[in-house]
């Protein structure tokens, strides 16, 4: 008899309940004990019962006798089954001593539920969009901190995991009191972790928690009660708002621009001020130097208390990192929180918090009530992992695939999108923020492209005040690999054209001259085009006769590029050696009547490129590409992402 | 050169930071690995800078150079280090894009604190007494709850662990969303764990927790607001109290006795009752079916939630375990919180709660706002542990080991403490509760017993009022090996001896006339003697002519043993085939003027053991041990352990 399971055939024994799976990785033996116990707790094999010969099992199930007899055996040391001497082989009586009966279970309470009227506070919990559980079903997942599985550094992870169970180890862990975390772990946090951030701190300055949340969570207990004044970032994670309003806290919103969260007198009437300086959540902003050093001072002057939120140190690619607030504080007011997450998966819950010893007490108290502590074997596992080295390297590698990864995105961005979007002046970080036409719906686009197979974040549930301006999306490059960034933003840019009805330049719908074949040779022949780019630098291409190109981009021109261009019909063609992945576009060309704007457009009619024409000397050996002076008559192509209204 | 280092000789390079411990674990490759990134991280090899040359290396600290060769290959291939032809080996400039040099780090603030006056809201937080972090090292450790060494599961957790480390496993996992907990640690719980406690419960009414105290403090958020009434046990678990007063809730505390907490009156102006009623917490005694039944429908019809706690269903030896409150609630009142933490140790913090769904659905916003989700590599190694059938299997175990230890503990607390101590009616668990003098401070017992290599923990943290009746103690089985624990208990036993002076007859100091050998003979000679055993139960010894002991315990006379017995100068000695370990005991003899008081003293002179003695029929074949008759007299012996004042 044969039965149909998971699309495979197993063999199944009719007379008993006992089925083997052949995708299972488990042993036959192994497959029968587990087996055997799962009849036992259904009670198909009830407490007291004889079980099917092992003659029989085996005969049924078509295999060696010898493999039933030495589950059989295992059972039997194990106390679940009991051999009478010429009877058979019997589940233990011994079974009922540990177990109720099945007879006592009951069916689920069918009345009406008493909860509705109930539960005493409904707590705040902002409905913040949430990845499909399925995520990684989709070929274009651009979820920002969801890692794909590439980047799990399952054999390091599993080697720092081994070394913590074994014996000595294990009972280390296992036997900790409570009262305080593994004393490795945060011996590989204090002369390890924090170093690279500028931080030195004591033992008892650290206190382990289950990630940034549960550490912004203690955090909001300890020192935000009711009335209490709270500055957050606007746009910034909903869940620090709803801990806040949660104790009762009064919220001021303080805007953002390019240089992360401003500072300036509409903090100062805030008790606690909680930043992201490292990235800003959501727009991955960087904090500059001057304003760090503004709001330390400030907080200083003003008695205040800063919370830094450094879930994402590693991942600046631009720059230096900065050191931490935490380490220009010389008063003890920085509560640093960073987590190990990102590099050992969200999925383990690992962050940390450091501050005043006095603060790092209570906080301790705060999360004993809660979990008493976080688990050891994970504290034990990271501080191997630490330890072992596989954190730095580990860090180095996400590091450069995420760097790889981010640079692969903006330039899909760039070409695909530019007509599209606006970005916002991320440095680094591990994802790009787009501004999309007012006009679209996010959500909307979010379902429009998760159905093509993209993934991308409304960013709507990040802003507390009404007053936004400008819907945002997000694209995150944890989850997705590189190779498939440039279809996955192609895609995108699909979804998003056919969304965009007449709001952006299509061939049906132009300002200008469509110039034919002829018309573009002489239009742009030794012409300086100059483009707004996708990350707020501009790219000046020297259009020069006999068809070569000279491309320069970046503020100091440092990424440069040559290429080829021709015409065919009424197509400009042009191919670069790296730049727009070495491919041959071929592009409809529109100028207006002044010849000082040019815009070109794809073979199916799609807005892909516009810019500046200038003239530039013919055979000019050294042709310039004055940044510098383009710069100035673009500088409103990337708008500031913050906001003003608030909602306090 | 060499230098000693944890009492071994190591070799060390001399002209390099980098020296080998001969105690690692790891191979010399992965050592050298390691201590080259620590030198990069301590800055001792800067970035950009040259490290010693692979001959170098392997010289100085005489080993092969292909050892060498190996390890700073792998140091290559991960980015410590680059190679520059000719020129030798650097460490990489790309360090320091993801490292903050060490010259930012900064001396920690030294400032005066600014938290003391600052931290709003001081925790409820019981001191309560905390085993040593080095319980382990102790010779007897009485510590509930800690786990010695010998009850992990570590083979068959590393099994699980390791296969929920395997790629499709960690796929899984690693990659959840974070908005549900691990469906199939869900599915375990509700088809595996639950029904044992008769409970049936569906997916949507089950929340993973990080223990029990998470859970207890999820409910609290949720349902205690200031002016709730809440009542707990007295005595009970002081963490519930914490929570409650934490979140303004008005205590009740409401007594226990024998039969579990009492259940009257009382209980009616409480709008949620916290319960431990498998096995109380502290006392160990169980709830009896009666009162479960009116606690259910005393909260049926005074609308009242009902939270259970049942941390320690595993335990209960001498009777077939009571299905879980939960199970006989029809209107879904009953909160039910368990974990998995006895069963696979306290430090993986892995719990659960059931009830109705809509609360569920609240409480899982709670925990998100608290730690987004338990860990997933935990969640589903338990799955699997569970899945595996090892959770059943080490369930019974433990039920062995710990039912054989309980028994063990019984018996010497029976045959060494009975003088001193009231022990209460545990029916099972893993401890004994123990009334001590009210002369003597517990806290100074537990301080001297500790002296002597001997844990145990005292019980007034448990109470919260003030009006306690008697100094406790508690021993629990849970830490301590079988055969460590008669010792364990007879070293107790010399403590409290000596902190007991006056208190307890000694042969210095007795009531009675001290019987010479030929008077003692007289005395016993076709006697039954009639003692208290430490547990409630009575035991009758007949002491027949001609040396021969017959001797019955328990409320049925079901545990019965033989032995024998002769007079030695002044000394009764007896020996029995199995009771007191079948040693020989020499006792001095005192008896009342009337002869119906016999107690026993040992060679040191302190008493150890004492009864009623009356004559039986000589030559009586079926000698009567009427124990229901005798019962009647010692009631009194071990007093109810609950209290009645109240401080609410």
């Amino acid at each position: 008899f044969m039965y149909k399971k998971n699309g495979r055939f197993d063999r199944v024994c009719m007379k008993t309940p006992i089925y083997l799976d052949s995708t299972s990785e488990l042993s036959l033996q192994a497959q029968i004990r587990q087996k055997v116990i799962d009849a036992i707790a259904d009670g198909v094999f009830p407490v007291g019962s004889r079980i099917p010969s092992s003659r029989r099992l085996s005969d049924d199930l078509g295999i060696a006798r010898n493999t039933v007899v030495l589950a059989y055996e295992q059972l039997l040391a194990e106390g679940y089954l009991v051999s009478r001497q010429r009877s058979g082989i019997y589940v233990s009586e011994d079974l009922s001593r540990v177990h109720v009966g099945k007879q006592a279970v009951k069916s689920a309470p069918k009345g009406p539920s008493i909860w509705s009227q109930r539960i005493a506070r409904r707590v705040h919990h902002t409905r913040s969009f949430a990845a499909p559980a399925q995520w990684q079903a989709f070929p274009y997942p651009f979820i920002e901190g969801q890692f794909d599985d590439t980047l799990y550094p399952i054999k390091e992870w599993r080697e720092a995991s081994k070394a913590a169970l074994s014996v000595g180890q294990i009972n280390e862990w296992a036997g900790e009191s409570g009262v305080a975390d593994d004393p490795l772990l945060i011996e590989q946090i204090r002369t390890k972790v924090l170093p690279k951030r500028g931080i030195r701190a004591d033992a008892d300055e650290i206190l382990i928690t289950l990630g940034t949340m549960h550490a912004l969570n203690i955090v909001s207990e300890l020192l935000v009660q009711p009335g209490t004044r709270v500055a957050v970032e606007e746009p910034g994670l909903p869940q620090v708002r709803d801990l806040v309003a949660n104790r009762g806290g009064a919220l001021w919103h303080q805007p953002i621009d390019n240089d992360g969260v401003i500072v300036d007198e509409r903090l100062d009437r805030s008790e606690i001020i909680f930043v992201t300086p490292s990235h800003q959540t959501p727009s991955g902003v960087t904090l500059i130097n001057e304003r760090r050093e503004q709001l330390v001072q400030k907080a200083n002057e003003l008695d205040q208390i800063i919370v830094e939120d450094d879930f994402e140190f590693e991942a600046n690619y631009l720059n230096r990192p900065q050191p931490a607030l935490k380490s220009i504080d010389t008063q003890g007011r920085v509560i640093y929180i960073s987590c190990l997450s990102k590099v050992l998966s969200p999925g383990l819950r690992i962050g940390f918090m450091v501050g005043d010893a006095e603060l790092i007490a209570q906080a301790r108290k705060v999360l004993q009530l809660q979990v008493r502590h976080s688990p050891y074997n994970n504290q034990r596992t990271a501080a191997l992992f630490i330890q072992m080295g596989h954190y730095d390297t580990f860090t180095l590698s996400l590091h450069r695939t995420f760097e790889q990864r981010w640079i692969a995105l903006r330039r899909a961005v760039n070409y695909f999108l530019l007509p599209y979007v606006e970005v916002s002046r991320a440095q680094g970080g591990s994802s790009l923020w787009l501004r999309i036409a007012d006009d679209i719906d996010p959500g909307y686009l979010v379902t429009e492209a998760a159905k093509q197979g993209v993934l991308v974040e409304p960013m709507h549930d990040y802003f507390a005040t009404s007053g936004v301006e400008g819907n945002y999306i997000r694209l995150g490059v944890t989850s997705i690999e590189e190779h498939e960034i440039k279809q996955g933003v192609e895609r995108l840019r699909d979804v998003i054209h056919s969304l965009s009805s007449g709001a952006v330049e299509t061939l049906d719908q132009y300002d200008g001259d469509l110039l034919e074949g002829h018309q573009i040779e002489s239009a742009i022949t030794n012409k300086q085009m100059v483009c707004p780019i996708a990350y707020d630098d501009l790219c000046s291409i020297n259009i020069i006769s006999g068809g070569k190109l000279d491309g320069r981009a970046g503020a100091a021109g440092d990424d440069a590029d040559q290429g080829q261009w021709w015409i065919e019909g009424d197509y400009w063609c042009r191919q670069w050696s790296r730049w727009a992945w070495g491919e041959v576009g071929r592009y409809r060309v529109v100028t207006t009547q002044d010849g000082t704007v040019i815009k070109l457009f794809d073979e199916k009619g799609r807005l892909i490129d516009q810019g500046l024409l200038r003239a530039i000397s013919e055979g000019d050996a050294e042709l310039s590409h004055d940044q510098t002076q383009i710069s100035r008559n673009w500088t409103q192509v990337s708008q500031p992402t913050g906001t003003t209204e608030q909602t306090d």
